[in-house]
């Protein structure tokens, strides 16, 4: 990292903070400038308080040089990670389609919209059985009972099951019955909820949070790598921006940023991004052209009815036309479909 | 709500959505316009799924009318909602200050520190035990030792207790040895957290998400409020925008928007808006003079060697200072700081 | 457009607010609702400054129905406009690549850069006589010079020209040699500069702002249609966020979005959006997909070498293989580059 | 400044950097890391393309240690600067208060409103003959006619003159009828207008863009100093964020943000800032308290017949009471309105 000093500091002062940081492990090479001094400071020291340095008289500010992930970045591990869920592997050059409503209301119409995402070319069911929602009274999930009709739904269809843990008391329950576990993009940075999805080495698909940078997206990744569980999926489903056309601003670019920074898988969920089905198709053919691994949508058999997120729901029927599109762009770009 | 219908929307088209409000309990006023119609829907509908008129063929948009919230609202209770902490009180005239270190580090400092804090005029100690952090290598907390020494604090010192909890399992514990529980930015929209910290009836110091609307935020009130708990102070600590020369953007705005739309207390953090002590006197000033309840001040007795956030914290001799600046301008506002 | 009053707003207030509109020539329609009184107001009414309203007594705020767009909208002229330049066609099914170097530097090197990336496919040639620089220091373009290099580029190579006007006193001078009038990011609200444009009758590429919205984009194409100039060309250049792993985010949610709002042509530029050449071949890729009519590319010679954005800008090899790798996208989205 | 090599960079290319170096007139110091190598590049360039450094092979990216503005510094001059309007100075102990409407409408009204501002204690009196407005059906201002009405009204008032410019062939009209030129944040990158500005000598009122960072904001001051024009006023007014509360949100670090990095006067607009007369006062008081040198305050005699921006103007009457409320907030921070 590179200790920029204020101009007129001391040369005391830049004594002082040489001395701390050979006293923390680091070798120092000061620079001496027309008007400001640096001192280089070489030593791979992630654990550091950086704090301690900043907070110093004469300093002016850090520059890390060092990404501060590790077990997430290109420099330990450049091959591509392929997380393995069964017979299917998401990171490969098959692209992976996850669909299904937002939340589990009942179990027949569920199975039956299973049925219909598999057919159109789904090889992932996505359903929620404990739905983070913004007010106090919005529904919430069918909790344990979800979980039971997303096992039922796996059993009759063959699809692997996504859903999502939102209290770390209930990641076990979770993970027995899942073979995803997905954390939402609110908990991104609810450490205990990553530390215990670590710990259960199911594959976690990692939303990114709703204002998070890549790299503190990159940062929850560490958490649950760090937990000895090297099966994370990131997730982009758009950030918060000024724009009030989309729900959210899909940043399709994090897409090539991740794939330079990191060996992990990145898939886009163009459904939460947008807020409207409308701009779901178009979002999903640029994700998979700018390199996706996979694609998360929502397909609900009756929006109006969805008891969660029906406008940004495509009814069967679109999601069938949609597939169809993506074939040729998935190829188009060297790729294909998941049989 | 208003429900906006497209251009050239069918008669049907708008019959059927006028039938479908009317089932939901609605009173329907249809609007005919040059080229547009739209549908006023008079009903207060807060529990309603409003997504399920936004799917129907012909919707463009619902524009709403009535705010999501309700227990933390204006509209439902006029009066501001005073916070008992002991003898001290939050949300009357007299301004409330919270400082002390980020996090706890060992007994003696942090005695030592929450003394000099006392001497100047802070009637409220802060300290972190359980600490949310962004890399899973850093210092994370004390956990319950450092909840001991914060209680060892108290009782020596006589001020009141200000600390996080960040996992829903530890609530009770976390309870048990404070006066206020913390919810972190992180935390704003971890909903079983809230829950929780609902239910022990204590003082909870809401931090405004980092990227959260004032909407949002009082949304997250709403939860703790819907448990029963009315005893909900706000906290500004800057939010995430494109500026980097401070850590986050502290929105001073927010202070009279929350006092206009809702009547619970609202403080202010300068040091986690900032990210650096040189602006924290000037934004604790400010934030004083735009109207708010109280600030909640890191102070460190050694900023170099904080193990944590140490390059936004005062050290005690310039909180000393600050609080001196602080009287005239609470003076100037018709207010004082707590005796 | 709707008129939401506050709670426990009088009758008197209210029956001023319908006295208002009926002035301002709409017709009303109050709505009564439980705690708030709502009203509608037919008229289509563009001019009208709602200032006016949103200021009277009792009104909390105001709700608009149509789009302040009219000459831009769909909702005028539901066909695409198809901007000729030439014998080249913007908005038609075949796509419009435009390139070249950020500024023209020489002669020499900048036809022989429009050789490469004519053979590439490119029909569209682009290079900066003006250009606006954040710092007075930096290179601000050849001027007059840079115009008549172009000239001698286009008549050397048969590409269109496409080139900035940054001073509403220069655009005769750019439009005499110009095919294409750019107008950057920065003057995207200088409205005397979209004024002049529009009068040349010239198509226009019109830059997003750095931090416009998507109809604020939309209403700086209204300045130059409203001056009689049908030839528009929007370009999204990606927007400002707190992401800094990219210099902007582009928005590619705003392809679908102004397809469905406006009739006009929209292109990607990924270069200035990405800052880097890393990230341009996967977004212009997605870009393709997504449904965008065309792509802004930078390409330099020798990047190490350019006196502005040589960090973003691809070499003639490379942008080479990114036009191979284009046609099929294209195709797989029922397309084609321009023959 | 510092180039940050990527890790696996070949000695050939470390050495081509340092050469490069060497040749653009720095001294360099490579200093080698565990995993990267980085070379301190002494000397103060900042006329430099540093983009020809960044796009060399192996470089990850570059480090600027210097502040890209000079004159605007602090480094460079470290006493205020003081901008002297007549017998009034802007950045002294003494707070200057702007006032007035948006845009002049009528010389009769308007000089009414002049003498209320200035009964109220405003020293200058603030008002638009040339208006930029996003649509290009809005009023836009008076132009010449507004000017001579602003001519009047300091004739008749004794009041000093602010208004805005807006096109470069207005600059020396404007100037002949102003005290100070107000540059609206739409053309805080309108370079060719703060040329012109620059020119005149005048004191400038430079508005910090929509988007605008703080380091933006004083390269644009950077373009009228280097005009050998040193009069210029900064004007933070609230930036582009997601919170919808709110027009804009008001920065209010830039205040001590700025007296560290410049040395030149800031000032607060809260009228736009907010969106609301509402929030004005809150806003008004933080603002003073955090060391503002000034306000620039929308007053409307009857805001609900303005023909622009009337939901953030204050009628006189408030204004009044606000400016009796901002004495004691300037006199407790050591300050006083200007007499």
């Amino acid at each position: 990292m590179i200790v920029v000093m204020y101009p007129n500091t001391t040369k005391e002062q830049i004594a002082n903070v040489e001395k701390k940081l050979v006293e923390l492990g680091f070798k120092t090479h000061p620079i001496y400038g027309e008007v400001k001094t640096v001192i280089g400071a070489v030593g791979d020291k992630r654990l550091l308080n950086t704090q301690a340095i900043t907070s110093m008289p004469g300093v002016e500010s850090l520059v890390p040089i060092m990404k501060p992930f590790k077990l997430a970045s290109r420099e330990l591990k450049d091959s591509p990670t392929i997380v393995e869920v069964g017979n299917y592997k998401i990171g490969e050059d098959a692209i992976a389609v996850i669909a299904g409503p937002c939340a589990i209301e009942d179990e027949e119409s569920y199975i039956s919209v299973a049925f219909k995402v598999k057919e159109a070319g789904a090889r992932f069911l996505r359903g929620g059985a404990f739905k983070p929602r913004t007010s106090p009274y919005s529904f919430h999930g069918l909790e344990e009972d979800g979980l039971k009709i997303l096992a039922a739904a796996r059993e009759a269809t063959g699809l692997k099951i996504v859903t999502e843990a939102v209290d770390p008391r209930d990641v076990e329950l979770v993970s027995s019955h899942t073979d995803i576990i997905q954390i939402g993009a609110r908990n991104m940075q609810n450490f205990k909820l990553l530390q215990e999805a670590g710990m259960t080495g199911k594959p976690i698909l990692l939303k990114r949070g709703l204002a998070a940078t890549i790299e503190e997206w990159l940062m929850a990744a560490e958490y649950i790598l760090s937990e000895g569980n090297p099966n994370v999926i990131l997730c982009e489903r758009g950030i918060r921006t000024y724009e009030t056309a989309t729900r959210n601003t899909v940043d399709i670019s994090a897409i090539p940023v991740v794939k330079e920074l990191s060996h992990l898988p990145i898939i886009v969920d163009p459904s939460h991004a947008a807020g409207s089905w409308k701009y779901v198709p178009a979002i999903s053919k640029g994700a998979i052209a700018a390199g996706a691994d996979g694609l998360l949508i929502e397909v609900h058999p009756d929006p109006a009815c969805a008891l969660c997120d029906g406008n940004q729901s495509l009814k069967p029927s679109k999601f069938t036309k949609l597939m169809q599109e993506l074939e040729p762009v998935a190829r188009a770009v060297g790729r294909k479909l998941q049989p």
